[in-house]
């Protein structure tokens, strides 16, 4: 698979990700007359069911990450060379920058523009590291490639709600949730302490899955990444990692 | 498959898939108080519930377009005769018209109503050609056939949110809609403008399945598309269609 | 599979799904304050997650029919004999009966009980008629054993709002709902009309069933049905049918 | 598979679904502004998703029972040494407790409480144990490991609705929300009762267990379970029981 249908189909599904993530956020606050629980319901599901539907249609095609985090521990894990590592993550974080235009059109709102929804705080670090620890659990341990799909999208749907912060778990989103002053949105100033935790979180997991799922799996790459390492047939293709 | 055994299956399927999206709009306008996003919710996950059980009830019979935008892309590729591709869609609008007629009879309402739902504006337009883009991918995108029911109902689902203009990606039910003075209801006057940002979506969707998957299917058919390419064993059969 | 074993399962079966749909019933009337497109979701997850369990766990034992009118299609189609079909009928009513009263127990309310909800009239017996027909439908027309369970439960749940009568769709269900004065009770009066309409509504989607799906089937038994042709290996166990 | 990462594995799984049960149930109260409906549906579809979740993730490493009761029972039927029951009836127990504490942190709630919410009386038993045994009933009866996962997501998640005590159905989630004060607690006194019907339950699903299922499965290991026995390939590892 060339890297530039890989990057497209990253770039499309990060793009419906966060249109999906901030787009049925407008909806459900439009119309659900200040009850935050079934806005925060109506988003969760809208998120999870098109998150699964990208992931099961776009993994075979580019593994379907759409998630910086994602991407950086398949690096790590030599799954992943450094090179297409930066290319994914550039395109993970435009995809959903220009998904959460496309929303904001959408809706006949101001294209560009900046939060000021307050996520601060211990509490909401703590968040978003477990939603990200579980995310990279489920994308390193799961058996089947085809469970994947549903197995990401219900653990992202349980964390919007057992998480304080809502599980944005993921750094191209929370970026592009800075440019929308929308129920989805997050202030700018707040973004580096959600990536932070997010990053911490993912880097743990990639602990416990070597923990948990050791003799499972094929032994890990020793060494430096190459890139025929990575283009070899069989490892690129056999499961579809996701986030 | 006889074709008059395909449009049997396309009529049952249209005429459920409309009595649901407009009886359940009914249902849950009489229950939820005033409040919308409660009313879209259960609006929502009745479509997405029978649209994945008819995909995988009569996919098989007739691949389950009920959609005239699915069956124009597929006989432009070359997957259905025009002449079969005609009849779909006559049997597909009726069928959803009969569908609105049925929930009205189901609900005491008047059987022929015409909406005064405003629907219009370019970002409900937009909302309507990403709606069709992203369905008309999956519809050609997806890998196992048995995965299309859930992936087109999840798709459609999350859109009834994400979308300003709640997803009606379908030029049949757009048509029976305007004749349903309920909530899922949209003015004659407004049905032009949609169905053609539809049909603008799923002719770029057809563009772009052919750059993201190209290399994992079977070449496209060139040439004019004959009555016996199209009967062939194997290509009407390999795969459920949807919409 | 011995009949005892099978009318166990049919049994244990009918009282979990009467006393899921009465019992979510109370306890939705009682959280939601006096919202009832609330109650009515929470009584629709309810009744689809126990549905899809059910059909999973005890189809392969008694192919989970839970539903006379599901019994009686498999007895004109000569796929269960008339004396197991009369004890199915039997159990079936016994065992919502005896869910009925479990939820009553449960909360805390007086054992047996008259339904005053009144649930009548062409809409209502039209609605009837539908749900019905396309639960048959499902049950005789899905490809895969292991679909059955989502898609009866989905079905029903679709059905749950988009027809007037809120899909009882089972005669035994029906009749234990009438013990019930309570979310999802039926007068004791109006039962008939809806047993009628749901018979009437199974015995259409047989024919319709024979139309859609007759090559893909293997020929219908012609004749009387005997214990043997019933009994024969491959066609009890060869699928589970549901209701 | 060793004991170690077995324990790991469990530990993790009761760790997330306490933390989910809990936190989901403050979040959901938060927002729910006083409408107990919405706030327990959101509870519920939190932990639905994330126990289907864990149950599919770690099912292959510990068969994720993450249950007390579940591990009683498989002690009784031979599947689980008692030596190993008692590992894992203490992992789950801390995990669980574990898990109500991380949920608190991430709330910005005091890290230790005690619950004063009361849950006590015969209905309240009653649907404890029926929730119990029903979860045995799937965790025994289920027909494709595979399926485990949705099947034991899906009864909770009804059970959560149709029994009057919102089917806690698992010892150490019990004692676990006798440490939180919030929608989701139980008064530590109240504790015993709900246990005492949990087991109850439990032993009851084994013995119908044995009448429904019994020809359809391997012969029940006879005579005392020794650490080989349980050891032995294509036991432990054959399917993935849950709880």
């Amino acid at each position: 698979m060339s890297l530039t249908r890989r990057l497209a189909a990253e770039g499309i599904g990060s793009l419906f990700l966060a249109a999906t993530v901030v787009g049925s956020g407008v909806m459900a606050e439009r119309l659900a007359g200040g009850n935050s629980a079934i806005a925060l319901l109506a988003n969760t599901l809208a998120t999870v069911a098109v998150l699964a539907v990208l992931i099961a249609l776009l993994g075979p095609v580019s593994r379907a990450h759409f998630n910086p985090a994602v991407s950086l521990v398949e690096a790590l894990r030599g799954s992943l060379s450094w090179r297409d590592t930066v290319a994914y993550v550039l395109v993970q974080v435009l995809g959903c920058c220009l998904g959460a235009i496309l929303a904001h059109a959408m809706f006949d709102l101001p294209w560009l523009q900046s939060s000021a929804h307050v996520r601060t705080g211990p509490g909401q670090w703590l968040g978003e590291a477990v939603a990200a620890f579980g995310l990279i659990l489920v994308v390193l341990g799961h058996r089947r490639s085809q469970d994947a799909a549903w197995m990401v999208a219900a653990w992202i749907g349980a964390a919007y709600w057992f998480t304080a912060s809502t599980s944005f778990a993921n750094p191209a989103i929370t970026i592009a949730r800075s440019l929308s002053d929308t129920f989805a949105g997050i202030r700018p100033v707040d973004v580096p302490g959600f990536i932070i935790a997010q990053l911490g979180g993912a880097l743990l997991a990639l602990l416990a899955a070597r923990l948990l799922f050791r003799t499972q799996r094929a032994p890990a790459v020793e060494g430096p990444t190459t890139a025929s390492t990575v283009a070899a047939p069989g490892r690129l293709e056999s499961r579809a990692d996701h986030g």
